[in-house]
């Protein structure tokens, strides 16, 4: 799996181009369908493993931000990677339109509020990348922002992303482990994704005409998805351009890259000081010595 | 499933003994500890279909309480109860002692905080509870609330008790289904689990010597459950008082006890109106008007 993961990972945006990736691509002959449930089951079992010694170990976090156009599977994958992990352990945030406190502050603070505990682990499903992939889409969206507008230049979207890299390097610092998902969907899947919503009665609630719009708006949003991840890919932040058509290798590659990165903490139960040996040790001679049937 | 959830279910606490109920209980011939597992896969399969339900219609949300002596099982219940459920519905707050913040606040406002949004599911690990529990156990803490002095009367446990009460009319009434489950463990098990927990290396770190100290309190606490419960017991807002001896039963009836209360709502996909047919029509007619391939 390993060697699946590196091939969607991005640690360095120099000369980064979407075009270098294949939405339908499935890995070749690495993986086969009719392996992919088994691998998925197998892969989810090895997450809530992990997730247990994240959290009795309490010191790291991780962060997974997933981003896509509408109908990539943001929320199929988020159900299906991280249902039967310990929902005790882990935080699912979607960012939907922010609300007019969110847009009080500065565009990061709502996610600074949703951020991880220690041993915890965080989804955002959409974040604030937001910020430069929606609103650089539609700029008429930065006066709902009340910015002074002598801050807001023709260069505010390399700031943005700049300070959007300066934020996980300093969360990665903090023991954050961020990995930033790009659901990497065609324009044509998308398309038949929408008329399958259109088509199944219970479907219908998943769609709405905004969703359409959009759509509209494909070739701005590959635009800024590009120069979003090429600005903040990083060794400690690192995006995964993850194929999309697919949604069995879609999932495979997103729990795979989970899977990898907390390989990479050495987790493991902590072990008690000399001290608390000893405070345990009396623990258990006291309790030996209670009369049993109380 | 639902004659065992009827059996612990208190809707009125008027005559409330927590002697009547054993904590042993696996409720005779109703099930058979070889079926259990299978049951309990199956509720959480069961659960899992109704929270998508309930994701869906976007109108109830469910919040569930559950309460216990240390080592009755509620992070191992939530674990195998909640895992599987999809964690994008639901979200687990645990409450330990309080921050500085919240003891600025009255003692309802870290619960209200963490309530559960329409068409989720909330799990309280602990409570505001809390506040009518450890605080009563140990009263001395009281004064870490800077209350006014002569808010603190004589009453106060019950004054609390009536607040909880109405504060859960209240959230029935804004469409959350609330759900308390007491955990219900006999001393002698605590004390059984205590001692494995000192003797497995890897289950160390679950155990503080806090909680053998609060052991020495189990009167106080039994008392201070009791007079909740009595208290706090109603149709809207009922408590389970759930044998906590035996983990696969413990689990068995919380399951069926969220499922029975989801059950009882009716719930459904959305279907749209005559003016969203429409608008998604058209959106159906676009979409093949496209050239393929695109």
């Amino acid at each position: 799996m390993r060697t699946i993961v590196d091939r969607y990972r991005v640690t360095d945006g120099k000369g980064f181009r979407l075009e270098h990736y294949d939405p339908r691509d499935t890995a070749g002959h690495l993986v086969r369908r009719e392996d992919a449930d088994a691998m998925l089951a197998h892969g989810v079992e090895r997450l809530s493993q992990l997730q247990e010694k994240l959290y009795a170990q309490d010191r790291w976090s991780v962060l997974c931000v997933l981003q896509a156009m509408d109908a990539a599977g943001k929320d199929g994958t988020i159900k299906h990677v991280m249902s039967g992990v310990n929902p005790q352990g882990v935080q699912v945030t979607c960012f939907k339109a922010p609300s007019e406190e969110a847009l009080s502050h500065d565009f990061l603070w709502r996610a600074v509020r949703a951020l991880p505990a220690r041993g915890h682990i965080g989804i955002f499903n959409r974040s604030h990348y937001e910020d430069v992939l929606v609103v650089r889409v539609h700029p008429e969206l930065l006066e709902t922002q009340h910015l002074p507008p002598e801050l807001v230049g023709k260069n505010i979207w390399s700031e943005r992303l700049e300070s959007i890299a300066a934020f996980e390097r300093y969360l990665a610092r903090q023991g954050v482990v961020v990995l930033k998902f790009f659901l990497h969907l065609s324009k044509e899947e998308q398309r038949r994704r929408f008329l399958a919503r259109l088509e199944e009665k219970d479907k219908y609630w998943k769609f709405s005409a905004n969703d359409l719009s959009e759509r509209a708006f494909w070739d701005r949003y590959r635009h800024a998805y590009q120069e979003a991840i090429a600005a903040t890919a990083s060794r400690h932040a690192p995006w995964f351009v993850v194929p999309a058509d697919n949604k069995w290798f879609t999932r495979l590659v997103v729990v795979a890259a989970i899977i990898d990165a907390l390989e990479a903490l050495d987790l493991r139960v902590p072990r008690p000081t000399a001290a608390q040996l000893e405070a345990l040790e009396a623990a258990r001679v006291a309790l030996e010595a209670e009369a049993t049937g109380a």
